[in-house]
């Protein structure tokens, strides 16, 4: 094959290609052939850890697109030639053990960016459903308020805050914005910019829950994030809150969240992908308080336009991860080459 | 009472006022006391037309915030003491027969302006589910999808037409550009400004149609507007195409949409109120395509917020109405005086 004259040594391998995940278009990866590498017909869904090292046997690339967790045993399962693992999305970090990764010299890459606008949109959509109970007035009935209270507020009067103020955050903002709400927010790193061009406030994290009717979630979940809405933040919310997370689920603590809905502090709370089903806080939260939890299964990025473009960008990852052992789009010890 | 000194001779009748729906604020009514007018606890929802007559008895005016149809006959029972009928919202239309009205003396007034954010949001809102499908994937499983051709599409990727570039159309075409989304438009008047503010194109309806991918349907119904949308204007929406009538139902004619719901042409349809529940083609709507109709029960405009404003608007328009006969917000042969 002559086009292996150009192309790093690892190509050389003629390994494969495991791809996880729904909805990919296959034919986005068939670049990869020229890179010596073979391309499975269809992605798969690896249920178990033994399911996952089984697909990854012989395989130099690894497209992480579902909700299996590519562990420490798993990955070093792989080393023999495995090179790189892109993962679509950019909350890798419950998926993928980074640090494991690093030590074995497999490069991890992400896709950040790419599912800004999918994410924003379903985000939006589900405050709305929060925020007017939609889904409990599905259906032609005329609604019979018994009183001024139990009507809805509109989204214009409602005081938002955003925590993290990223990518996502910042597209949520921006349209938040254009329905007039007033939006506050809370990151690690100021961004007067983006407060200037928006006219966002900053805030501490207790303050800006002290003054939100909504709360929006949307960091990463590290050993730094997780758990970081505990107690102590969500005591402050304004009664019936609406909380909204279509971050990663580990961001809250569960069981915080549940002592919130107890008291009615936390009207309702909007989840992209739930807590550990077999956990038994996820099923109490479930039980308890059904009809108040909006719960979709990590669809936020699952656009065709957004898959396809995190897979194109997973595909770039590669092909300069084999070729030259770096890409832009590295993160953990690899990252931040650029 | 001093305070009749100053306001016109009608409210020296002692006259009564009915309210009708639900969620109305009545302490928002008190400083009609001083018209001399008697202000019941609450709204009734009256269900028939012998029931809408006996709450007219007596009654000066008639604040008009349910379902109910003021009719030429219920006008007429109420002609010795009813001087105005103040509609909340503006889509009076099928509710009040202003030509009857007009013929009575009795001033219709709607509050045009009032609902503008409560019904964009709502809109906004169904427009995503819709687009999204997100009913259809509540709950915490991962989607498995069997192709990429099952995902939805990003909103920013669709192109929206707006039928009706009134203050409607206007906000929700503003919300959609905050989402990057390719707007363009039909209405009766061209609006210049609108179009360079925002971005927007203009078309006529069959071409609007027949570049939308989602089509948003935002005008009063009239005797002009009814069944406006029809067989020649959905046959030429792009497959599978989302149509969304958060105005009212009879802008869309129902059988055309049945036929263009069997051919695909029309994927999901989003309506706030449905056709007459006793009709027939309702029924077959419902039963053929419950799962691709999202229903709700006229709520766009039910908020705290746009009830408030609603009714403060409309108490406005009462008082003068009884103190000069005329006020700026009548329809009809009393409207455009201001």
């Amino acid at each position: 094959m002559a086009v292996r004259d150009f192309v790093g040594e690892t190509a050389a391998m003629d390994g494969t290609i495991l791809v996880t995940g729904a909805g990919i278009d296959m034919s986005l990866l068939e670049s990869l052939r020229e890179h010596g590498l073979r391309i499975p017909d269809r992605p798969i869904q690896p249920l178990t850890e033994e399911e996952l090292i089984r697909g990854l046997r012989g395989a130099v690339a690894y497209v992480h697109g579902g909700e299996e967790r590519a562990t420490a045993g798993v990955l070093a399962s792989a080393r023999e030639t495995l090179k790189v693992v892109a993962f679509l999305g950019v909350g890798y970090e419950n998926f993928v053990d980074v640090a494991a990764a690093d030590g074995l010299g497999i490069v991890v890459t992400s896709t950040p960016g790419a599912a800004t606008d999918s994410v924003t949109e379903l985000t939006i959509g589900q405050i709305i459903n929060a925020n007017r109970h939609i889904g409990q007035f599905l259906g032609d009935r005329y609604p019979g308020w018994r009183s001024p209270e139990e009507l809805p507020h509109e989204l214009r009067s409602r005081r938002v805050g955003i925590v993290g103020l990223g990518a996502n955050g910042t597209r949520i903002a921006e349209v938040l914005r254009a329905f007039h709400t007033d939006v506050a927010y809370f990151s690690r790193t100021r961004k007067p910019d983006v407060e200037e061009r928006l006219g966002l406030s900053y805030l501490p994290l207790p303050e800006l829950a002290g003054r939100s009717d909504i709360l929006v979630v949307m960091v990463p979940c590290t050993a730094e994030t997780r758990f970081m809405i505990d107690v102590d933040v969500l005591k402050r919310l304004r009664p019936g809150a609406v909380l909204i997370n279509t971050a990663r689920p580990a961001v809250v603590d569960p069981h915080a969240l549940h002592e919130a809905m107890s008291a009615e502090r936390v009207g309702m709370a909007v989840f992209d992908g739930f807590y550990d089903r077999n956990s038994e806080i996820a099923a109490k939260l479930l039980s308890d308080f059904g009809d108040r939890l909006l719960v979709t299964g990590h669809i936020a990025s699952h656009t065709r336009e957004a898959m396809d473009r995190m897979v194109s960008q997973a595909v770039g990852s590669i092909k300069n991860v084999l070729s030259t052992g770096a890409d832009e789009y590295a993160v953990g010890k690899h990252g931040g080459i650029s």
